[in-house]
């Protein structure tokens, strides 16, 4: 192409509907930059993670390169053919502009032209996709959202063959495809793109990005504040029942940055929703870098971008899978693209982390651009440094006063124990009402697990891979989770608006001595009138071989009720002293609010002694030791029930029950303590280490509980229950024994 | 000491009691020989594998040595403290001998003598263990088998420290110790020592010995013949239930090769029997041929104990781990240390077989002997070969003439699928009800299960460790398999006597195209009247985009009956075209013979078209289809009914069941055919590739079986139900089309 006409063209384009300090040639680059493209050329050879990673896309572009270029009229749902054809598609584009970039070698460019003008041939005039499930239909997709990822992907392949382009072509494209594209998920979709949820910031991005490219400021500043006259019916809900916009609400990608992150940087959604969100976050945000430098995007909001990369990273087991907090697939980890995205950025327009480099090295990829060659070096100069899971406290909400999720952790023998507890807000439309809950981790291994999510995704012939009506019944429900339930009903009465207007508190924590770590934390809205109170212990102690929990409910009522504490345990019962009794049929434990999806298997009544239950799983001994009364009863039971389409996993539970109490106190202990090698057919330590559990105190100023271990020594928690000042003194005497400290709590081992 | 003193000392005792032959200072070595002490002396440091596991032992031993040595009066069960406190004792005698031979350190014989003393000391007013529960009690144990673990063990101790010890030490210690104990084993426990069972093998060796290294032929003798005048009651029966002795048998050592090993090398009790079996067998055998080279005990029986170590390895998965045919813990794999030692000797005393050191090299120790030293030497020079396993049929019966098990496979993709099939017969006191049963494998991972035995091996709260009740009332029960069952009653109605007459009878096989691999079997007597017949193809075909099982499962009977056909798998129902009813409340599927085990989840009614079932495990998909008549039902039944103590797994199972018929054919395809990565969250080939499964033709002569794939092609099997010759030709008609073939089937692909 004769380059003064180019140059003429392009001239002539920019001075129409372009703002006036955009380069005509758009040669720096949305995601990766020419000075980026310049470094990666001259250390290819040098970063061996960047370069098989490179050459692993390019052999996947390439085989799917080998096929025609196939743009189906859409039809399908997830899973079906023309939806994962259209996902290869803008797949196999993103990744084939790199390759140009990188390689210049022009048939990639070609084969993302000749695929773009298939859209544009097609794109004028589809209708919404017939697939009628989503609040906000696709055209491409049966959801907006996914048309959404379609253009996040497309902009930075439009992006790289820009200039390989000619005027006309560019121009074909954009009045064909792009504007009509992004005025499609923006103006014509008001209700997807002016929101304060994951699904807008995935829009934000697509018109943002594409904005970018074709330097349209209009498109951009769309992007960043949102629709200034959007008319959304003030009770318009999306399909899980969550409102769309809330009175007064901003929108557009910089309040969505506002609302979504804490300052802390966790995601009210949780970890899952987070990593998936963080795709279109940190991709922008590396977009405006590039492009609108002036923007500082990355110290936005004291620099919440980067400090959420950490939250996400903090949010996981020792696997690097995440905590499945409200809604959830379990197996999901920082292995995931977005994250692999995530923490290049965070790399290269943070600090230079070491310790990141040693995620990256974990991931074992980088991402194709300036952030991942940075990775790539820094590895290959062999900076990496541990990347180090410490106890810490993540508050929720834009603001950082919505409650949050503290996890606390404990080495031992080269194992990583991970207590995560819950006391956030509702977490927008994928949350659950499981205030004060809590999860258990071995290592890698779930020891007291949180359900997750009731889906297949990408499952087509489990509902077309979407949510499953038990994620209603059973997955959001208070019984589905490791907290306190009364009478049957669950937190809010399972009703969305009345748990979104609050959250839990934080009463207080402890992080500082790594042998004993606590956080403890209240909820008074859940049940109006009743107060619940949890504080979970972190330990290590000589009474015992591993760190356990020790965990303290309290719940303060005003009517007799009936109070229920499950623990879902995985596995299998070895030991109980529980005398209880199976049932010839089983029944359903209950009638709604989850509990009709519960068998009950078996059920004992306290006489008021310590309940033990020792149960294996993974060749791995846990026992529960917990304080009962007499008259508690005890229940197995185990998920099924009211399940037509084997929907729901088989899980077993452990479930105390307190009936037609006001208060009750619950002190409960797991107890890691032994395991079992099937090869050499040894078991060791198969029985709990503690003697004797005891509430040796409990009135409205002060709980009290002591474990009494096998080896005679002891271990007392006295907490104070109506005031958390640090600096209090306090005075308590115990079966004689006088005890004084200063502080919510004291901690005495014998 | 003074030597002449030691010379004169030596030849007094070898001149009283003990064979002329003898050499006094029993320097030849029972395990580990001189010869074998000198090489492995001279390379140490050469042997990469043999040095980690020299100073692994090392470690463990002077670990164990630091503390107090501790012989404590026996009391405990199995997990217990004395029991494992014993355990340890022997172990670590045993291995302090070795270190003792190759390091020369004092400390080690010092050890092993103070110890020996010890037991010297209080064995002598032992009384019989206290716990009960044992058909043959132990003095040290609670049982005389783990009695004979201990002598094993000891003598080869004592072997090592031989001519370390002053002829007045070894006459104490003989005399107090090691005489009465072999006299216990065998003389005063004939019940025990002269059966052909694992147990005598034990005992056999333990006895065979000691009086090897005491140099005592009549020990030897004993051991090897059995005892000769053995008072055992004719219906004297051990803790399962089994025969103590059938009338006529030989004893002994020699007997019990003969008797428990197929020609093939196959161990009727099933491969984790053999694994424990292989100990005594392999050890007493290694002995022998270092002090009685003469017998050439490793060309015994055509070298039946080195191909029961090739039979061994090929009767694992993937991973090495041993099918669970019959009484065997799921996880035990070729990794255990019985099967190391047995590894390392079919190597030395075998043909030096390359492919054995990929193993030991898997297995990542050898035992510390003459044999360990020369496959860690094999290793070190690199000579390792790929231990390719085959598909196999292993004979069953000590003349081989008993049925068997054929294990068929197929590698795709790297992974190796492998179809299991048993027409063995009963397997004596651990057998199952199970003719015709199988289990298949993808890869490591259980496709359609096996479900091992209902016991916690040394876990002690799970009845000391012992088999549980559910180990008779489910899982020795025909429900319990993947097999044909009748009117709700387990083959031969559970009785051990009428099962142990009979046997299954291959039919006919053809593993010579890897393709189309196929195993077909009957059986006659497992329900009197009635012929069963199960032949099971494993194929890859166009069709299909892994290996498939094609089962089809013909029963002949002569009065109408009931006929369920049961198939385990693992994971989560995905779609079914089953129109089925849930219960509101669960039910046992029946009252006796294992079925009060199961909760019936769902049933529903064919209307005669094919069944489709896909579920999900391990993030991989599996379709089960089936050819159905109308009225069969389809019961979706899981485990766990009538289990007060939850001592089963709540495994599901997809059975179907035809009622009040004669005859019928039951055909089906399991097909493994696509995966889910949960971080990608891509699923892919979630559907069957099979379009329709028909029973073409199936009368008394012949049956054929057509699939066709969605990709229109077919692959049509006919097999000739009654005469299984090689050379007779067959011509049958099916719509119209003629098919002409030589021998007992034929599979046409179109």
């Amino acid at each position: 192409m004769n380059k003064l006409l180019f140059l003429f063209i392009a001239l002539f384009f920019a001075s129409t509907g372009r703002s006036q300090n955009s380069e005509s040639s758009n040669s720096s680059g949305l995601i990766l930059t020419r000075k980026g493209v310049e470094k990666i050329q001259a250390n290819l050879g040098q970063a061996p993670l960047f370069d098989t990673t490179l050459q692993q896309v390019k052999k996947d572009v390439d085989k799917e390169m080998a096929g025609d270029i196939e743009v189906p009229i859409p039809k399908d749902l997830a899973g079906g053919y023309t939806h994962e054809r259209h996902k290869k598609n803008y797949a196999t584009a993103q990744k084939a502009g790199v390759l140009f970039k990188i390689l210049e070698e022009e048939k990639y460019a070609r084969y993302i032209k000749e695929m773009l003008m298939e859209y544009a041939k097609i794109y004028p005039n589809l209708p919404l996709h017939p697939a009628e499930r989503s609040y906000a239909r696709g055209k491409i997709f049966w959801q907006a959202l996914n048309d959404s990822n379609w253009l996040v992907s497309m902009s930075q392949a439009y992006d790289s063959i820009y200039d390989y382009l000619t005027a006309e072509e560019r121009e074909y494209l954009e009045k064909n495809l792009f504007y009509p594209y992004a005025d499609f998920l923006s103006e014509e979709n008001p209700k997807f793109f002016n929101r304060i949820h994951n699904h807008s910031t995935w829009g934000n991005a697509a018109v943002g990005m594409i904005g970018l490219v074709m330097d349209d400021d209009e498109l951009v500043n769309r992007a960043l504040y949102g629709l200034e006259d959007a008319k959304i019916d003030k009770d318009a809900r999306d399909n899980d029942g969550g409102l769309i916009q809330q009175p007064g609400q901003d929108a557009g990608f910089l309040a969505n940055i506002n609302e979504a992150f804490s300052p802390s940087g966790y995601y009210t959604e949780g970890p899952y929703y987070q990593r998936y969100a963080m795709y279109p976050f940190m991709l922008f945000a590396k977009a405006l870098e590039n492009k609108r430098p002036e923007l500082d995007i990355f110290d936005y909001k004291n620099g919440v971008l980067i400090k959420s990369v950490y939250a996400l990273l903090n949010l996981t087991d020792a696997d690097g899978e995440f905590f499945p907090l409200n809604d959830a697939q379990k197996g999901m980890s920082y292995l995931t693209q977005s994250v692999v995205m995530a923490v290049d950025a965070a790399y290269l327009y943070g600090e230079e982390d070491p310790s990141l480099l040693a995620v990256a090295e974990d991931q074992g990829r980088v991402t194709l651009d300036d952030a991942g060659m940075a990775v790539a070096l820094g590895l290959a100069n062999n900076e990496q440094q541990e990347f180090i899971k410490k106890s810490i406290e993540l508050t929720d909400g834009a603001k950082g006063n919505k409650g949050g999720v503290a996890i606390l952790r404990s080495k031992d023998y080269n194992r990583l124990y991970s207590l995560v507890m819950k006391y956030t807000s509702q977490g927008d439309s994928h949350g659950h009402y499981d205030k004060l809950s809590f999860s258990f981790y071995d290592d890698g291994e779930e020891v007291i697990q949180d359900y997750g999510f009731a889906r297949f995704v990408n499952i087509e012939p489990k509902n077309g891979g979407g949510y499953l009506k038990e994620n209603t019944t059973w997955a959001k429900q208070s019984i589905a989770h490791n907290t306190l339930i009364k009478n049957e009903t669950s937190h809010f009465e399972g009703d969305f608006d009345t748990g979104s207007k609050y959250h839990s508190e934080k009463y207080f924590s402890d992080f500082s001595r790594p042998e004993v770590q606590i956080i403890s934390a209240k909820e008074k809205n859940a049940y109006p009138g009743t107060e619940m109170h949890r504080t979970m212990v972190l330990m290590q102690n000589d009474i015992f071989r591993n760190p356990v929990v020790l965990d303290i409910f309290r719940v303060d009522g005003e009517v007799s009720s009936q109070y229920d504490l499950p623990f879902y345990y995985f596995g299998q019962l070895i030991d109980t002293n529980l005398e209880y009794e199976t049932s010839e049929r089983l029944e359903k434990l209950g009638a709604k609010n989850g509990y009709q999806h519960l068998w009950k298997e078996a059920e004992g009544v306290s006489e008021g002694e310590n309940l033990k239950f020792t149960w294996a799983n993974n060749n791995k001994f846990y026992t529960i030791s917990q304080v009962t009364q007499e008259e508690d009863s005890i229940i197995l039971a185990r998920l099924g029930a009211t399940d037509p389409e084997f929907n729901l996993r088989r899980d077993p539970v452990l479930l105390t029950r307190k009936k037609e109490v006001e208060n009750a106190i619950f002190a409960t202990v797991i107890e890691p303590h032994g395991s079992y090698n099937p090869v050499t057919e040894l078991g060791n330590n198969s029985y709990s280490q503690i003697k004797k559990l005891e509430v040796v105190l409990d009135n409205e100023e002060y709980t009290g509980v002591k474990i009494t271990g096998y080896n005679e020594k002891q271990v007392l928690i006295i907490l104070s229950n109506q005031n958390n000042s640090p600096d209090l003194e306090h005075r308590v005497r115990i079966n004689e024994e006088e005890f004084s400290w200063e502080g919510p709590y004291t901690l005495i081992e014998k």
